[in-house]
């Protein structure tokens, strides 16, 4: 069976970088944009699109009544969210089967969970992550450090909702993941220098 | 500066082999029992009796109303925590001072934090940490899974709360750790081994 790790994080946290790191030291796939790629192969959506509807817990249509029955309106974003959360488990799944890979978000973790990934989670205090947001910033955008925040923040709970959603679990719950690391004092480098050994060991056995 | 290493642990995941190892591994002293039996050395009470109060949250005291004014009883059980905490932070700050070390529990991670210590949290799903208690049990203890159970999250309270009125934080909430090891599926061997590699390669800097 391949070696599937996967990486949870907090916006602004590296977890990107740490999980593209780690494929790289180690050999393995990288999975990210590569996902939303092949769902835009197999659907009629865009790329945009399809980025903007797997950031966001699909909004649920209630049943309301007419007189006195219940009725269910049919709400297509709900079946669209739904239809592509489908096509992104469908192409995860086969990218697990492909090769060893290392996937970054995604609930990748839930739904790989018979193939028992390693499962990381990465995150770091406010500050650090505003100043890792800050250095990647595009040079037209000027948000006041208090505009910054509030976006980091807001990204968090859209994925916290997101995870909930679909793996009826807390995002970012210690025992849903292996290991925790907190990239704040932390390099990145470094301890993915380290991690990997762990893996390599692994291989060995 | 010495390198100090802090492990917060949760009962029966296995912090205390996780922290023991790791000092063995990188030659650094091993801070548990050893506190203690200073603080034996440095005070009138007995050993069971300091373990005891330093693993407890003190009892605080309450002003009470005689008359129209208010008084403080004066509380020996508080009086006598406060002199052993404070006696466990000398015994801590000085063996930090001496040598390269590793501190188990004791909220080391605060007294120490002047020092900037590399600190872990160990923790392991429930059904994981009966099974490592069970194997360590004595031959007498005939404990239920549900008795068994019971101990461990009482433990874990007792943990939360004496690190809650000392250090103001949340015990176990990872934002006051550098990396949380979930030992459920992780061998604490192979573990130590990869992050040994993260403080030599520190160290050599």
């Amino acid at each position: 069976m391949n070696k599937i790790i996967t990486v949870g994080r907090e916006f602004g946290s590296g977890g990107r970088e740490f999980g593209c790191r780690l494929a790289e030291t180690l050999g393995y796939a990288y999975c990210d944009q590569e996902i939303v790629s092949e769902i835009v192969d197999r659907t009629a959506f865009s790329e945009r699109y399809i980025q903007q509807i797997l950031e966001r817990k699909p909004t649920i249509s209630f049943p309301i009544h007419i007189g006195r029955t219940l009725h269910t309106v049919p709400s297509p974003m709900l079946e669209q969210s739904t239809l592509l959360y489908q096509k992104q488990c469908e192409v995860i799944r086969e990218m697990a089967e492909k090769s060893n890979c290392v996937i970054v978000g995604r609930c990748a973790d839930h739904i790989l969970r018979e193939q028992h990934p390693f499962r990381f989670f990465v995150y770091a205090d406010i500050e650090s992550r505003i100043k890792r947001c800050r250095e990647k910033e595009p040079e037209h955008e000027n948000l006041t450090d208090r505009e910054l925040r509030k976006r980091i923040l807001d990204v968090d709970r859209q994925r916290s909702r997101y995870y909930g959603f679909y793996t009826d679990h807390t995002w970012g719950d210690r025992i849903n993941y292996d290991l925790c690391i907190n990239t704040t004092n932390t390099s990145i480098r470094e301890i993915v220098t380290a991690l990997s050994m762990l893996f390599m060991s692994q291989m060995q056995e």
